[in-house]
């Protein structure tokens, strides 16, 4: 049984694929998410089912059983080696938690109103509602404009960096000429980051590769920077500096999922601490694989939920017990149209050519045919064009007044 | 001022284009929806952006000044020529209202929570949600199925049509052999209609063919039947007869939007009775174009919402008083892949003809190129492969378990 449908999950089912096993597969959605590409949906490049595509479809071909189950895990029994989902009790012979890891504001939950965070496709369209219609109200109030005009990033990790050249690209190029009180172009973006420098994890040369090409789009960094307090109308700082913003967003902690209190043996950030083969003490039975499993020198990243996942899939259709190790096959950021920085098993690049290697990357592990093509056809004219596919105002908290 | 950006108002504006004027276009929404292709939202073919446009990008090109303003009108003042959105006034020398119809359910609000009806982008979203949602939660509860692969569609209407002929494909092709425990293709789709014919305002001879092409789809279809009642479980009809589904959808009745009342001397429907050139009495700088505008012989399709649009404008622009009148290009809907009906001018043709006509005819209406690229590539995708590309269920009431 595989709770979770995320790369973790996925990659653990496709390694039981010539296993004689019968796998359920547990998600409360329908559908694998394409997370490293889900800023674009938030930044309206992409649209949601570009990026997402249905877990049953993922298995079709599988030989074994493939049981999907649409649901949410309210309880697990270690020891009758049951999982309760609603009222149902379904029993396992082997578990694999992979339920990840969504974000923190580190005990201060009443910012997630003013600065949502990316991990859903609804946090997507709720981040791209608010950004597009910070244009409009500007629109409807220019002598707030300022104010309206000013984005915060919270947090220069990849999806921070991402977000905020994304950002800058809309206001330079994706609204065109097409307001006639307010200049998009004058839009502020402002990147905070408590850390000294942008991309915390990656070499440093990159992270001021990084920061420069940040900078020449436009955007502010402002590096050794804590947030101290977020409201309606912007962000106070720790030097107590205050930035009036309209729109905040956050991109600056993450913490696992709450299965892993459910497992017990969690670490500060809620992982569940795991032996080097990826099980959990006193159970060889229960693996967890993924964002929430705690393994040093791991980073939280898609390439290692694979690989954990493929780890441990083997593992059970093997029967065998391997510690789990990490390759490192790099780190990718991009930040904009041809600006992006690479660490490819040591060899540094950035520019067009780090920005290209990404988006082969990219394409190269979305799953379906169909989605390559639409991403690709979306990003090809994008390029082109410099305008945005999905600039489409949508669900809830479309129109937040300012 | 146009209070609207639907087919009316676009088509004023655009019908503007060479007056010397100052237009202000105030809409709720940032995009104007391209309805008639609504349905494939909720059928999870086509995504959202695909079938919506920036209204602020129809314009950018136009020559005088647009003002796009996002808002909601809260008091026409007609006396004082003055349109109220929030706490702001805003005055005007020519007024047209176009905010079209929204769904009506008779007096029997409640029924829509179980029963949504499809007019707005999150409309289609919760629909396509319940319909997928309604497999995966028949194969958690497999005991209850043949309830919940059940799916009454309420008005026969071209909507209710399309409805049913994109369900009945759902099943049989969309989902494939993808479940352990339901067969899809068992699903049930119930069209139910009051009138005694499907597609009433068509000619006879029509009706008859879209109903020969949605029972050979595998669609039980119900003429001369109405509702009398809807819950969680079901539709009860005024014979007595309860049918038990797990799905139920609203595509009987529509209203005017109440901007009408705020105008005054509507008909029963809320829409606005207007002057043979679509101005109100003793206001003729005050126009309603659209589904808004109760005029006698005319449908509330959209070409004809498009050709009142464009006569207000040209009225405006040259200064002239002219009657409106009304030219039938014919009739057209969609019964599912190669199924259709038309009736362009008296000629009558159904089937792939009718099918590819529709097809045209709608790709030349969508506005802007890469709309029109991206949903020939999403049907071109979904005609070759059966398979539908957005089967993602996102949003509110993603999962209504049973």
């Amino acid at each position: 049984m595989i709770i979770g449908g995320g790369f973790a999950g996925i990659n653990a089912g496709k390694a039981l694929r010539k296993a004689d096993v019968e796998i359920t597969i547990i998600d409360r959605r329908n559908f694998h998410l394409f997370q490293p590409l889900l800023y674009q949906v938030a930044m309206a490049a992409l649209n949601p089912s570009d990026i997402a595509y249905p877990i049953r479809s993922v298995f079709k071909r599988q030989p074994n059983v493939v049981r999907v189950l649409l649901g949410e895990v309210t309880a697990i029994d270690l020891e009758r080696r049951e999982v309760r989902i609603g009222d149902e009790s379904v029993p396992y012979d082997f578990l694999i938690v992979a339920t990840g890891a969504t974000h923190s504001y580190f005990g201060n939950d009443h910012w997630e109103s003013f600065a949502p965070g990316l991990k859903t496709i609804e946090d997507a369209l709720t981040i791209r509602a608010r950004v597009l219609s910070a244009f409009e109200i500007a629109e409807a109030n220019p002598e707030e404009s300022d104010r309206l005009l000013t984005f915060v990033v919270v947090g220069a990790g990849p999806t921070g960096v991402e977000l905020a050249g994304a950002l800058e690209e809309i206001a330079v190029h994706g609204m065109g000429k097409e307001f006639d009180l307010v200049d998009p172009t004058r839009a502020r973006v402002i990147l905070v980051e408590g850390n000294d420098r942008v991309l915390p994890p990656y070499p440093e040369s990159l992270s001021q590769a990084a920061r420069r090409q940040l900078e020449t789009l436009g955007v502010e960094v402002k590096t050794e920077s804590f947030v101290s307090d977020i409201d309606d109308r912007g962000v106070t700082l720790s030097s107590g500096e205050r930035i009036e913003a309209g729109t905040v967003l956050w991109a600056a902690g993450v913490q696992a999922s709450p299965m892993g209190a459910m497992i017990g043996g969690v670490d500060r950030a809620g992982r569940v601490l795991v032996e080097p083969d990826l099980s959990i003490r006193g159970h060889p039975e229960v693996f967890v694989a993924g964002d929430l499993a705690a393994v040093d020198g791991v980073p939280g990243v898609a390439p290692a939920a694979m690989q954990m996942g493929r780890h441990v899939g083997r593992l059970i259709a093997r029967g065998v017990r391997r510690p789990f190790a990490y390759s490192d096959k790099g780190s990718l950021a991009t930040i904009g149209r041809a600006r992006a920085v690479a660490d490819i098993k040591g060899i540094r690049f950035t520019g067009f050519l780090a920005w290209f290697a990404w988006l082969a990357i990219h394409i190269f592990y979305l799953i379906g045919f169909r989605n390559r093509f639409f991403v690709l056809a979306g990003w090809a004219w994008h390029y082109l064009t410099f305008r945005r596919g999905a600039r489409i105002i949508t669900g809830v908290g479309r129109l937040h007044r300012g």
